[in-house]
């Protein structure tokens, strides 16, 4: 019963089972500025020597009980992060990100973990751009558009859906957890996750799933 | 300064200014179901004849002083509906989304408006999916993801977005008002939109402007 209703949609993409991947622990990342006081004089200082900042983050997605869940780092028992950081001011923007991604999920290179994957699967597939959020001002407010009369921003985050491989080995930051989060639990909750992550349900909503 | 931030982005789409649009009044149209009750009920009968119900919404854009904003209906000076409604349950996604469109919004074959536009401009142009919406009962609340454990939804909503023409004539039901509402207006701003409204800005958020 009922026709087709699937005009000018992606094709399904594959989410697999999150006990396909594997989860490894390694040395701590501290926070690389303290205070949020300190990454505003920080984000000022690279604006007025190299212009805009560029940030990219990763949205990782498997699947429990078919229902999507975003991989998400924890910080501190508090905060929830996306994988991601800015680029250095001469990076190239695909690959200044891989590498980002590879300090933060990664096993280090030393490590019996970081010889499970095979290169394929070793390496970040960055798929859809699937959000900017602009910094108009040196100040903590961020808006998933220019705001009207903003002719120099200050920052431009992309949210990327990176596709995980079949299996995968990832390594977390003794400072942190890797957790998965279901969409119905970020969904209209900014109170928890803020106002970039809880739209992330809005993000993959044009979506088709294949969970396997 | 600064290097490159545009990869994996669609085109630039090209906005044109409210003012090239052109604003006729028809025929009011009354709201089908005169309350939620009635509306629940008659999809339930849909549900059981013809099974999920599919509806199509459009996002109109164009901009004001170089910020988008999204034309909306608003009934009785109250709620606000974007252009669209659901398929007959034998029609066609698309050509069935422009039938709607054109009952929603075209001023009627035999005014004087009419012939204002060419074949091309009067015509409706579907573009990206922005995000599906699903119903898992027959009850108000609906979901940019499948619910866990959902397999026979009960409605699918797709937003659409609409790419408007250099010029266009639209015309409006006299019960109705057609307001642009900016971005700025819509953003964390569930309310007074609604959650569906409200995310539009995270609908647009991975595209480029092209201001004109
Ligand atoms: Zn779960
Ligand atoms: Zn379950
Ligand atoms: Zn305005
Ligand atoms: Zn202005």
């Amino acid at each position: 019963t009922g026709l087709p209703f699937d005009e000018q949609q992606p094709a399904a993409i594959r989410l697999y089972p999150l006990s396909n991947y594997t989860f490894g622990v390694k040395e701590t990342q501290p926070e690389e500025d303290p205070s949020v006081k300190d990454r505003l004089r920080r984000l000022e200082e690279h604006y007025e020597q190299y212009g805009m900042r560029r940030t990219c983050e990763g949205i990782l997605v498997c699947h429990e009980h078919n229902h999507p869940h975003v991989l998400m780092l924890q910080i501190a028992n508090a905060f929830f992060k996306l994988p991601g950081d800015y680029l250095s001011h001469d990076a190239d923007e695909i690959s200044g990100f891989k590498k980002i991604l590879t300090a933060k999920l990664s096993p280090p290179s030393s490590s019996s973990l970081s010889s499970r994957d095979s290169l394929e699967s070793a390496d970040w597939n960055i798929s859809h751009n699937l959000s900017t959020w602009w910094r108009p001002n040196f100040e903590t407010f961020m808006y998933p558009y220019l705001p009207p009369h903003t002719t120099r921003p200050k920052e431009q985050k992309k949210l990327y859906f990176i596709q995980l491989p079949e299996t995968k080995v990832l390594s977390v930051p003794k400072n942190m957890k890797l957790l998965a989060v279901p969409l119905f639990e970020l969904y209209d909750n900014s109170q928890r996750y803020g106002p970039q992550l809880s739209a992330i349900p809005h993000y993959l909503s044009r979506f088709r799933w294949e969970f396997v």
